[in-house]
């Protein structure tokens, strides 16, 4: 008992609070965890003392913080998507994920991610409701000096034109519409086909919508592709390629949007090359590079 | 729309990310709001950068305050005790009342009052399970030039010598144990009979006490006495006298304990005295004088 309590331990007083807070934690403290703890302790304070919250608006934060964990269930996580929202994920996603030789940058997962998509072969359609303008995607998965890398695995999955991930829709969507696992050939090439895709809105209706309203921000996401790119011996990267001509580009709800993941999409009325490709006009085109780093050793 | 899509709003990056974010909200934003919220963001972000959480460590976080809201009920509130054992309830409770004349200071509410406790005359005793060593409580309600202030009024409360309050044992402990209302005399004097009073621990089983845990901390809140006193035309002060001899006193799992409000409490094994009091001895003593501010017109 008496090793907890040892005499130079201070009173709380306003001005050194957050050193009378951090000098409570006993020697058996697990160290990274304290590191953190401290940091974010330090920092709460410094924000309550900028802010002076009064007892009522202190008693709001609480309340929503309870709310906030009460919405979540085994099909929705309202603290993911307030990390989400105030750019919490996609900072921890980026100190992560450095990609500093010139690599395909990363962005956040989602919640929308399945195991055990469909593999298809090249040149397939994973388009299975048949909505949406056609899209043609195709590129080359290669390293840092520029050499292909064959026998990537390269894993996609994006909304439909309404805005929903099949996940969202079961029987309304064909099961697994608009995913699908690809392998780059003895080129680093990938190629299938797909349909154009749609902005949609974050879950609104929980404490996350009210704050984004209170806030006056929108809760759509710019449209996008979702990939997973890996190759054995390689950094795997977790990133989007998003459309050049969404209207939420540059205010996408959870920060997803890095300015070199920004695609250039041709539109064509081209139906010799619709029909060569198995496609109808008019369709979108798309070509994009991956480029992986080689693991450490 | 495009009021919301301004070309200038920056894409993310990691070394700007708490401006980006910051940049996003709309011309409407409520002010107040986006006041702390802004706040907030720049010493999230800045504790990340600082921490640099794994995947893991952020996806644990999720976990505890998701967990930490699910423990919530009409009976419990986690949120309030995580607050409290970072000390950010005991900061918000004293930048909102802030004593610079020489007032009795404040500390912590906690969650144990009750509205309509019973009124006594001075003199009652509010100790109803006969337990604990028998208390008497005596001092003068006055204002910050030493006038007595007749007429205020003391709403105590207390733990028990198991270390409960009445409230977490109703059918074990009498109603209203331990709890009482006084009004001072037309000296400003006020005086009571009680029991000694015990620390206890917070509760220890959910998300904070296994935060407590992981930091080497302990859940005991130092013995007390609570009160909030308040008179017509003077600020009102909610505080506890704490007893000096508590092993816990530099290691309130809370952090309620200010200096100023440690007090001298006596033992006496004077029968003579104990008597003429309305106890038995031996018996603790303590005098305390309450100091109120008039309300600014």
């Amino acid at each position: 008992m008496s090793s907890t309590q040892p005499q130079d331990r201070p009173f709380f007083t306003e001005q050194h609070s957050e050193d009378v807070v951090i000098a409570r934690a006993g020697p058996n403290a697990n160290p990274r965890v304290k590191q953190i703890v401290d940091s974010l302790v330090r920092h709460l304070h410094a924000a309550v003392k900028e802010t002076e919250p009064t007892i009522e608006e202190w008693m709001t934060a609480i309340q929503f913080l309870t709310k906030t964990g009460q919405l979540c269930t085994d099909w929705r996580q309202e603290f993911i998507l307030l990390s989400d929202t105030l750019g919490i994920s996609m900072l921890v996603e980026t100190i992560n994920n450095r990609k500093p030789a010139g690599e395909t940058e990363s962005t956040v997962l989602g919640p929308f991610h399945v195991s055990n998509a469909p593999r298809y072969a090249n040149g397939s359609n994973i388009c299975l409701d048949g909505k949406g303008e056609p899209l043609w995607v195709a590129g080359q998965v290669k390293d840092v000096a520029g050499n292909p890398i064959p026998g990537a695995v390269l894993d996609v999955w994006q909304a439909n034109e309404d805005g929903f991930y099949d996940v969202q829709q079961k029987g309304i969507q064909p099961d697994d519409n608009l995913r699908g696992i690809f392998m780059s050939d003895e080129h680093g090439r990938y190629f299938f086909r797909s349909a154009y895709p749609r902005y949609y809105p974050i879950p609104d209706d929980g404490t996350v919508g009210q704050l984004l309203r209170t806030l006056d921000r929108q809760p759509n996401r710019p449209a996008h592709l979702h990939f997973i790119v890996s190759a054995p011996g390689y950094l795997p990267v977790t990133t989007h390629i998003f459309t050049p001509d969404c209207p939420w580009l540059r205010d996408d709800a959870v920060f997803g949007v890095k300015e070199s993941l920004i695609a250039k999409f041709h539109r064509s009325a081209d139906a010799v090359r619709a029909e060569r490709l198995g496609m109808s006009a008019p369709f979108w085109e798309v070509e994009w590079d991956f480029v992986l780093r080689r693991e450490a050793k």
